[in-house]
């Protein structure tokens, strides 16, 4: 790991008044967790050397970099290009646009990221979730679209950082990422099925697709399916090699790994070997595009026609930068301003959150742990707005290349200095010879790396382990895969959020009987802060409680776990205590003790007759004991005893 | 208080398996503070029995009915009844149909109320809060769109009631309903102060209306506005006698109130008098009215034209009973289903919602205290079902009818059998009559009843005791003020919703440096549940305070206030105790243990090597003690232990 330096809201913070540490300070110092050691020998940065070194990381890690670094990042650089490539172009088919609008989007984001990005191993561009889900906005209409989309969500999420937005991903829990990215996988294997079989359609939902493909089935093509075969057998081969490569002593599956570990592990040769082998893999979709183009290549030489379905490309040339017009005008219609909004509909939100979800995933993976949301907002916010300027779609970080920058031992963002470069010289001289790629090859390739999303094995140890957690998890995924993922999102959330109201509504709250120097009182413990949904379901357990003992026991509410109460809630214990006094006999009422409330809450309560607060249990004590001594020794028999404790009534006939 | 069997639920619960308090019953049982007597001397009922108990209240209070009851219910019926006439004449015209529909709206509902209504002092009718939110989803259709929008609000309310959702009502806050009646009261007042004026013109809006009424205050009419002022005097001066009659002691503010008082204080007439002065008091709507009426009739006898404006009427018999078409049919066009549906629009989820707020309010007043608000809904549902189909506007329950029947002594429901006939008896034989009640008249006395909702008591102690209620107050009236009541009520509930989902995502999270003999660690005590939106806060704050203390001293986190906790939330614990391994040196990992974690949620919580799990101090000091003999005796400098407590960073320099 590069040294950080300090990072400046500690330096704010060491220059401004004390603040408690309760208070809410809305997550805005997430590097707090960087190693001092560097700023300690440092002189205090000036205050536009501070806001540089937060907003443009680069600064932090360039003065330190060195010549180590620099190897590892340059091999890695140079693979990750190699994968992005082949990539891009199958995401662009999957967007469904021409194929070097995709590698339009992998240069610019990248060289982006490199001064402002935050996570190592984030590397912009396209990908098929975020292309999954444009599609469905942009697809029947003027391909101008996907680059407004592209910019409006740069705009969006440019916007949201600024605002500090970016605490509402926090609202995003792990059973419903998970969910969400399972079912993009799942979308995105059905999606590639048709390719690979080689029929051409373009209808909208799993069902409907699932339904199309089973109808038109006989229309396969069996070049399209043996192309596309070889090539997931190929890419399969080569993924399991990196693994048994990372993870020796993993049981390699197939007799030709086995040969390359037997290979590796003589010490002679070894290491180059093993170097050379896990190069192999991580370049493995470079490899078989490149494999399978010369294939088409040679055999073009031969006959008219393949048996498979070629990728096309309408121009070849690098792009130009030109701010996106804001109106779009076709030979059939022109769209305004206005029209484009209505047309992008919730696209416009949809995409930007999708966008980000990626990345903060992959920074919670990261050793660092925690991410500065809203830089990451403003950051990829940048790279959208920018990227479409260069005609691209809308791009984020990647599962896929997180895994590759990982087994490549990537140090800094520095990798994508060089990957940026070999995008842009395969725009500049390959782009006429993407047209050689099949389709399927591409097809296989966006299958095989949608994999790594697929994961059954959570909400299986979710249903032993928290069925709740399941039960939002299986939601999630059933809507995603049925309705679509940004739907399936937007339930999830609701519904998650919706939960988490209920427990405003319905806190644990522990009613009992107990006794304090053999004197019997109601002990009332509510586990959480009483808010206004909780206060009548606080005091119906409560009434409840003291009608079954006959309104004759004092009542207890012991406030320590109690963090918050407002004003509806104190104004409904004040009503508690004079529902007590109104229910019981007109000669005694029954006294309300509120035992260990936090001082700071004790004035919001209306003081009645019968209701007293204690800080100790001495001066409970004290209260039970006048209490007894006015109302006579009152001991509850024991089944009245029992129905409190369990909370419902037991009766003796 | 009429004595109350005990309710099924109770009984249910009896024969059903033990059940824990602590779990989410979700409100079923709000009648549990029943006085059991009644029900330990009868036999268990039935089944049947006891659905019929349930579901009908009457059968609860019916049998033991006896002759005071039903003398105090009579009174209170007439006076009710005289009272419900010209506020549904007045209400009716308020929502901009003729004065008769008011009326037949007022007899159907105190009917059926008799016997399913739960809550005693409510009178169901037409009210000014539901007549100002109707007139908006109504005004310019035709007539039967209000019918249809009473059927429709009785039809989502006993969905509503059916499907348990009566717990959406416990997240409106008090702030926000106080707030919702205050604006309302500034609503309706403003509505008729064109009506005292004598100047007609209908425009949406507060600002709206304001900007037309000033620039037409030229138009008013002197004949109005001095029938308004003497029907607002004398209202005035009798409302003011109810409140001296009921507590005495209390200043009269008027001589003649003096008089009477002094009168009613002699001992030998006093008794008659003071009931004669109350009933005077609580029927003074009726009073008006009658004197008003008499008044126009007379001078019509004299000259054709008055000079104040008089209400009009268009039939004068009862209604016929009716079920609602669901297609309306004008002689300009057809509307069908969904088209009025779509013209309907949110009025038929705001009007129910805004209907059983005041119901729940009334019920949350008396002394009975919990209202089962499912049970509401039902009833509330079937009223307006069946009214639409007599033609009445939605109803639901007043706070001025409440104000009366507790005046009056109210015992029972019985009172809305005698009311229910006065309304009937009006609709037959005084309809001819209503058009010669004076538009002003009616204006005065909607303006007098609904200043009892003006409540800024609550704004200025919420501003002195609770900022964050009074901002909520705040809001809500303002929207409530300027965009119309059902944008304030839905703003104020998405805002306080979000407040407390705010608080899952930052709970009170208390991060200091403890000692246990004189072996340093930090103590993390969080003061709610963890739930997802809150584990990176807390990663953030242990890191923060670990990286001060250099990773040297064990962290130890409190979990006596978790109550709950999830799976996303579990696994950040665990991904912090693999984050302390990671940063801190590769000898040396800090420890991480787990204190008093409620043993239900440990199973989620994947163990790593630095984490444990402590039910007791003693184990908690075993561990440090291992820990200084493993790492040395590590006592922080007092700037970093401050530090850490403060939350923020002290330098020495």
């Amino acid at each position: 790991m590069y040294p950080q330096l300090e990072t400046d809201s500690e330096q704010d913070q060491r220059a401004t008044k004390v603040r408690l540490l309760t208070s809410n300070s809305s997550g805005s110092n997430p590097k707090a967790t960087s190693c001092d050691t560097a700023a300690k020998k440092a002189p205090p940065p000036s205050k536009w050397r501070r806001a540089l070194l937060r907003h443009a990381p680069v600064f932090r890690w360039l003065p330190a970099y060195n010549m180590e670094w620099g190897i590892d990042d340059f091999i890695s650089g140079i693979t990750l290009g190699l994968t992005i490539i082949p990539e891009s172009i199958a995401c662009a088919l999957l967007a469904g646009l021409p194929a070097r609008y995709g590698l339009c989007s992998a240069f610019i984001g990248p060289l982006i990221y490199l001064i402002f990005g935050s996570i190592d191993k984030v590397i912009i561009g396209p990908t098929s979730l975020v292309a999954l889900v444009s599609v469905q906005f942009t697809v029947g209409r003027p391909i101008e679209f996907a680059f407004l989309l592209t910019f409006l969500s740069g705009i969006v999420q440019i916007i949201m950082g600024a605002l500090r937005m970016g605490f509402i991903f926090e609202f995003i829990s792990m059973p419903v990422i998970k969910a969400f990215s399972s079912a993009t996988a799942i979308l995105v294997i059905e999606s590639q099925l048709k390719v690979l079989l080689g029929i051409k359609y373009l209808v909208p939902g799993l069902v409907n697709s699932v339904r199309t493909l089973s109808s038109r089935i006989h229309e396969a093509n069996i070049g399209d399916l043996v192309m596309g075969i070889c090539a997931i057998v190929f890419l399969l081969l080569l993924e399991v090699s990196i693994r048994v490569d990372s993870t020796i002593g993993w049981l390699a599956t197939s007799d030709f790994l086995q040969l390359l570990e037997r290979v590796a592990r003589n010490k002679k040769r070894g290491k180059a070997l093993r170097i050379f082998c896990r190069y192999l893999s991580t370049s493995r979709n470079t490899l078989i595009v490149f494999i399978a183009a010369i294939v088409s290549y040679t055999w073009l030489g031969f006959t008219e026609h393949l048996p498979y379905a070629l990728s096309s490309n309408a121009l070849s040339s690098l792009p130009n930068f030109t701010v996106p017009s804001l109106t779009i005008e076709t030979p059939e219609r022109t769209y305004s301003f206005w029209q484009i909004l209505n047309e992008l509909n919730v696209g416009i939100i949809v995409i930007p959150i999708v966008g980000i979800l990626t990345n903060i995933s992959i920074g919670k993976l990261t050793p660092k742990g925690l991410v500065d949301t809203n830089h990451e907002l403003l950051t990829v916010g940048l790279c959208n707005m920018f990227g479409s300027c260069v005609q691209a779609m809308p791009s984020s970080g990647a599962f896929t290349r997180y895994a590759i920058s990982t087994a490549c031992g990537l140090k800094t963002p520095m990798a994508n200095l060089y990957l940026g470069v070999i995008v842009l010289l395969a725009l500049g001289y390959l782009s006429p010879y993407f047209n050689y790629i099949p389709e399927a090859t591409l097809a296989a390739i966006l299958i095989c790396s949608i994999f790594t999303l697929l994961d059954f094995k959570l909400p299986r140890r979710l249903w032993k382990e928290s069925k709740r957690d399941f039960g939002i998890w299986l939601l999630c995924f059933c809507v995603c895969v049925l309705f679509g993922v940004e739907v399936g999102l937007f339930v999830s959330i609701i519904v998650t959020a919706l939960h988490l109201l209920f427990l405003w509504a319905r806190p644990e709250i522990l009613v009992k009987i107990e006794e304090l120097d053999e004197m019997q009182f109601i002990s009332v413990v509510p586990g959480n802060g009483i808010y206004f949904p909780a206060i009548n379901h606080l005091r119906g357990l409560v009434l409840k409680a003291c009608t079954q003992a006959e309104f004759r026991i004092t009542v207890v509410i012991d406030g320590h776990k109690i963090s918050g109460l407002d004003y509806t809630a104190a104004q409904g214990i004040s009503k508690l205590s004079s529902d007590l006094c109104r229910q019981s006999d007109a000669s005694s009422s029954t006294l309300l003790i509120l035992y260990r409330f936090p001082a700071h809450l004790q004035h919001l309560i209306d003081v009645t007759d019968n209701l007293v607060f204690c800080e100790n249990e001495t001066k409970v004590k004290e209260f039970l004991t006048q209490e007894s001594l006015r109302n006579g020794y009152i001991n509850l028999k024991e089944h009245i005893r029992a129905s409190i404790d369990l909370g419902y009534k037991i009766d003796i006939e």
